[in-house]
């Protein structure tokens, strides 16, 4: 059986046409314009082959409330164009084919979860620290989704008595992603991520308050598996920075066994979320 | 059918029988001794009913890991004679009928789920400020449950700039139990929490922690419903002021309805944990 594939995403959109086994057969990707010009560009690309599914991974924030009127539309977004855009329904229409539409860091979690790092895990955890901070919970091979879905990059945590930066979350101020998104990174310091230096201090301060938040996430919903993914991760000495504050902050409390095993990059090399998103449309 | 219920606390056991409807026919409470005279306590009690299967809500921490060796066993307490007490097996042998096991705080949740205030919520969060602080969770019928169950108490929050109290969680300071828990208002301001007037300054404080304790649970879990409970919350006051501070915090970013009906007290006057430990048995 083929099965489609689409990681929507802010500034790409990524589609795709694979099997049940994470294998993909083809693949394209174009830039996010406006849903018109956007969703004609995928439907090129889908009609030449025949898929029997569509699975999506959408930025957000995205109504996934079954009980809401507007389930399956694109919420409060900056992207004027899509908002209140109904996405689900619009991709019903265009393909006659079921639709299963999730957010792009479940989908992400559940690329890994079945075919990456997090494979012969019970549940997993899969953060992106990136422009934002996002992510997603696959438990027991379902995506998780609440009254709406998480937002978990917003949680407050504790601020280093060290940093009196304001933070830079336009609601929340020193929110996590506030604190430790890569352009809260740049503002802080006055300079993108990736011209720092390995050991400059603001690494320690993103594996502190990145740590903070795991310990949160544990405490809270307890995975099996961390994997954390995201253009600020590209530093890859936050790994054992971060793995060491998890387990110094945790004191104890927490039965933590390996946590090299535990806490971990991703492992399929970028396509977590569109391996993901054709995954999805397996879930039914 | 009837059913037995075993509501196990750190300082005190009630057991009781009752039905599918959360009716309760007979109870009884006695206080926690070491673990062969409490469960004696209990087959007293249980001996007098023909029960047809078990509940049993109880304190922690204990090993719900499936996959574990141990579970079903009592692990880390301070309370040295239940240390790696194997509670679950001991009760199967005592009665020989289906025993189901969780925390007090699902049970909690679990009885206010199918009973009490969040009788018609997809899922419902309860949190107890007592002595410490503890959350359970229910979502489309079931306790949640991760690797481990959640300890939601000892979440890391910002700490109020006018407060330096270094915070009593023996592992994290000033975790959330470390700066809201009975003992913890106790130790800051010199008084039990009931001796403080309702205007004092440290409702504020802590409705403060509780509210973005709330919010991080939100951004996590995303729960429909949220119920305080506990000792602490006896100050009434409490529960406009941690909605005010959850809809000020929050700022937009979370599209929150009314308030005054998400954020809510128990309604089962006590009688959440052990209805809910009866409602487990169900769940089976
Ligand atoms: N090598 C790097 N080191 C530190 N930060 C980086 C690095 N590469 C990219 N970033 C930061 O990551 C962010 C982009 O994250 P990314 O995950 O690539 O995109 P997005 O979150 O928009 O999907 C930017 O803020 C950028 O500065
Ligand atoms: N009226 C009150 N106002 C403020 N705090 C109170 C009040 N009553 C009890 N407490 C506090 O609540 C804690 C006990 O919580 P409780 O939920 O009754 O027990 P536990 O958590 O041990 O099961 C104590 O620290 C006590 O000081
Ligand atoms: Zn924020
Ligand atoms: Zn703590």
């Amino acid at each position: 059986m083929l099965i489609g594939g689409i990681e929507a995403g802010g500034t790409k959109f990524v589609c795709a046409v694979g099997d049940e086994s994470g294998n993909i057969f083809d693949k394209v990707t174009f830039p996010t314009e406006d849903p018109a010009k956007t969703l004609d560009a995928a439907k090129q690309f889908f009609n030449k082959h025949d898929i029997q599914a569509l699975g999506v991974g959408s930025f957000g924030p995205v109504d996934l409330n079954k009980k809401s009127k507007t389930f399956g539309s694109i919420l409060n977004t900056p992207k004027l164009k899509w908002k209140q855009f109904h996405l689900l329904d619009q991709l019903k229409q265009d393909y006659n084919i079921p639709v299963t539409l999730d957010t792009d860091v479940n989908a992400a979690a559940l690329g890994e979860y079945k075919y990456g790092a997090a494979r012969k895990a019970a549940s997993v955890l899969y953060i992106t620290v990136g422009t934002g901070i996002g992510a997603g919970f696959v438990k027991d091979g379902q995506t998780y989704i609440g009254k709406s879905h998480p937002e978990m990059g917003h949680i407050f945590i504790q601020q280093r008595k060290d940093d009196n930066f304001e933070g830079n979350c336009p609601y929340h101020g020193t929110c996590l992603e506030g604190l430790a998104s890569g352009p809260a990174i740049e503002k802080r310091f006055g300079k993108k991520g990736d011209l720092l230096t390995a050991d400059h201090v603001a690494w320690d301060m993103v594996a502190d308050y990145l740590a903070q938040a795991i310990i949160n996430y544990l405490l809270i919903i307890s995975p099996e598996k961390v994997i954390i993914g995201g253009g600020v991760m590209k530093q890859e000495q936050l790994y054992p920075l971060i793995r060491k504050k998890v387990r110094d902050l945790s004191n104890t409390y927490m039965q933590l066994e390996n946590l090299d095993k535990m806490i971990v990059a991703p492992k399929l090399n970028d396509e977590q979320g569109i391996k993901g998103a054709i995954a999805l449309a397996l879930l039914g």
